[in-house]
């Protein structure tokens, strides 16, 4: 044990860190990073331990002035021990060895991550091993159950309530923007939240944001439904199964997003979401998280098999991942974009239309506003009337935003153009390589970044063409993002002849 | 990109921690724990990226003072953009996948944990896909030199050079201050690099610290072996393969072990140690890290194939690891005990003398001062000749300690018995538990805190009759550890009938 006085620190990195000299801490059996309960007078709390050259004395231990959990005097003495493992460790171990874990094994673990019991090495262990030794259909139910268990819930009076969700990974997805007025104005309650960009330019939040207030809580999502029969919310905003947020922290370093995670966290969300119905989109393309249509299938059956067990049912649709849906990248040139499409969908690029109404289809289909097959050409007559347009606009007024034309959505002040350097044909649009060059100008924080293709995959363009055009609000910005795109060559030209093989 | 001014902040957590306002990450595409790369006027540097709401004001970067890798104005502008992954993610992925890695791969990720530059996420992404997928010997032995290859290692004019390892796990393990000395004293080479408790009570080095210093650097060791043929030093003042003891910090928090991990650390020290020949202690029992014999065969022969192709001659011992080893556990105690064997083996604990002799009979025929068969009975010859004693006292004297009579070691003024419950046997003596108590009544930094058994397993003893003394210099401390001994039973006393089974 630990015998120490309190200093207080400005110091916010992590919740409850425990500065100690190192002094105090050579030849103890406590090291950096070790789990310890510290006692004081008014009652214990557990905490992770830090060593220090500088920050406090020997004989003294930090907290921080802003997250201690309880109130202390400077300088009272507290005393220090090794604080139990958490008994998710236990459980984390049996997935080690690959063993499947009970009910009440996969609760603890879900309930340890979401009290922020856990370290970053233990969550890691317990995803690294997910990822190794996979989980069981009936593992990945009851960590889905309990993932939605443990955050806020959304309830409805009405049924069905239908939904659709992209697993993600292709630039420029804006379709949402279409889709959900379609089916909303069809009469079918459709309350789509969607997240912010995570290593995308723009998540469908970030979008819907130049235009509204996405941060609505549980009671304003409600009223704006009831309203409208829609919405188009940031879904962080409503504490819906909150593992999913502290699990991705330490998926997003290693780039792993492990089968039994991604399903549970997708269908988590669903349940707090109180969905019936629900579409899934999966992107196949090289570049994005699912490669080919075998693998696809495979996720499908995943998410359908999931779907029964949890009493929602899901359909999964394959679609075109291999470039950006539509020309435009970025917040404001993404809004823009969907509402030319609303607006006159001639004026707007084939592969949004198409996506945009075929998720419809389905959806129009599911909840019963068309008959199998005929979803299609309903969405179709919905967005060419206007009333797609119409409900879209209902949507944004009821979260606070007003009517708005696409010329007045406003894109970065500061653009360059990339021109092609020879006469040929497009033959690539890397999704990674263009998103980049987005962030660089500024996406998604900078709103008005992004970028503007002119031409896509198979496009015939001529030497000095423009290719895209970037947009940002920085002309330093802009400087870097040009800069990166001639480093990384984003959208590939080639002539049609690829490769001379001659005798000498 | 980010844009911000650098502010120097009194902090030394973390290696080149980079300290943003949360409000400038808002929208970003960079979170906490992200890698970074810091471009300044000066050059640029590669840390991680925390988030503050305190510590810094949105527009400024904070750095630590302390650690800085290159000096900067207060208020110079710098910028911060995503740094390359370490080479090393990709072939963490490779492990993940089950796939066996290239030398180059492995070498990039020992280079790369020596430099710091992996996160403990990918530390523990690493060291668990060991854990589950295992290592081809081939891996193991690149892993294991290129180990050795990136930290110091002591080189020797004469050979054969011996050693002895324990991979530990039985408290009261103090054999090696009987063992090296009889070795040394038939006049071969034997320089014993210890470690200090991890999780134990008292390591080899923090025992031998009562009586001399063993913080010797390389030119030190070489000294006092060339006068005495041994030495008896903590391996940590030395930086033997140093890849070790970074991965230990996450092995420790997940006590987890991966065998390739473990075969890796040990062969690793020996080379670096310039060692030929090396027998390896495998205790078997509950509570070590060995369950049962198999076990222990099996990781011999790995031991064994390793050192063949390593060019070190290996042989292993599988030991009874069930109890503690002597009676004493604790470093004062332990040294205490220890020099009673040396001094008068008649007075010292059988279970210590036997292990000793019986590791030192290997080390003698390896050694070539025995005939195979013959080297315990030398062994004990030594021993019982007081010769073993004059070598002890000539290390302890060259490594700065003087000769010292077991009685004139202080043990703490505190101490209080534990007694029996009942009339019986001890039927069990749990390692963990009793090393928990010692740990709670200070060792080892306390170094006179520790335990003495009065009766080991299968001693039989009467109500009232004392089990063990512990030993503090602190009251509160000897409390805390009389406390922890009564709530968790180490030592267990049944009578001869353990249940009774009765029709009714």
């Amino acid at each position: 044990m630990l015998f120490l006085k309190v200093k207080y620190l400005d110091l916010d990195l992590e919740t409850n860190a425990i500065i100690i000299n190192e002094e105090d801490l050579k030849g103890t059996a406590y090291y950096p990073h070790d789990r310890v309960l510290v006692e004081t007078s008014g009652g214990s709390f557990i905490g992770t331990l830090y060593s220090t050259k500088t920050m406090v004395s020997p004989g003294e231990v930090g907290f921080s002035k802003t997250i201690m959990p309880m109130p202390l005097k400077e300088g009272e003495e507290v005393r220090i021990r090794h604080a139990q493992k958490p008994s998710s460790l236990n459980y984390i171990k049996k997935k080690m060895e690959g063993q499947t874990l009970k009910p009440h094994e996969i609760h603890t673990i879900v309930d340890e991550i979401v009290s922020k019991k856990l370290s970053n090495i233990e969550l890691t262990a317990f995803v690294v091993s997910n990822y190794i030794n996979g989980m069981e259909t009936n593992e990945i139910v009851e960590m889905t159950k309990r993932m939605a268990d443990t955050g806020e819930k959304l309830e409805w009076e009405n049924s069905p309530i239908v939904d659709v969700h992209s697993i993600g990974g292709v630039p420029g997805n804006k379709y949402a923007l279409l889709t959900i007025p379609i089916v909303a104005s069809a009469g079918i309650i459709i309350p789509k939240t969607s997240s912010r960009a995570i290593t995308s330019a723009a998540g469908t939040a970030d979008i819907v944001e130049v235009l509204a207030n996405v941060n609505l809580n549980a009671e304003e999502i409600k009223r704006v439904v009831k309203a409208t029969n829609g919405c188009l919310v940031w879904g962080g905003a409503v504490n819906l199964a909150p593992a999913d947020d502290i699990i991705i922290n330490v998926e997003r370093p290693l780039a792993i997003d492990p089968k039994p995670q991604l399903l549970a966290s997708v269908m988590a969300k669903k349940i707090a979401t109180g969905i019936n119905y629900t579409v899934i989109d999966i992107p196949i393309g090289p570049g994005v998280k699912i490669k080919n249509e075998k693998e696809g299938n495979q996720l499908a059956r995943k998410f359908i098999e999931l779907g029964d067990l949890l009493g929602i049912r899901v359909e999964c649709v394959l679609t075109y991942g291999g470039q950006p849906i539509g020309r435009a990248i970025g917040p404001a040139l993404e809004a823009r974009e969907a509402l030319m499409a609303l607006t006159d969908f001639k004026s707007a690029p084939n592969s949004l239309i198409e996506k945009s109404t075929s998720l419809a289809g389905v959806l129009l289909e599911l909840g019963g506003a068309a008959q199998p097959g005929k979803g299609n050409k309903l969405a179709w007559e919905i967005l060419s009337s206007g009333k797609a347009l119409e409900k879209f606009n209902e949507i944004i007024t009821e979260q606070g935003g007003k009517e708005t034309k696409p010329d007045e959505i406003e894109v970065g002040n500061f653009s360059a153009d990339i021109i092609s350097p020879d006469n040929g044909y497009i033959t690539y649009i890397s999704n990674k390589l263009i998103t980049n060059v987005a962030k660089e100008a500024g996406a998604p924080k900078d709103k008005k970044a992004g970028i503007l293709l002119h031409a896509k995959v198979g496009d015939k363009v001529d030497k000095g063409e423009v290719l895209y055009t970037i947009y940002s609000s920085s002309e330093e910005r802009l400087n870097a993002a040009v800069n990166l795109a001639r480093r990384t060559y984003p959208v590939k030209v080639e002539g049609m002849l690829l490769k001379r093989i001659s005798k000498f």
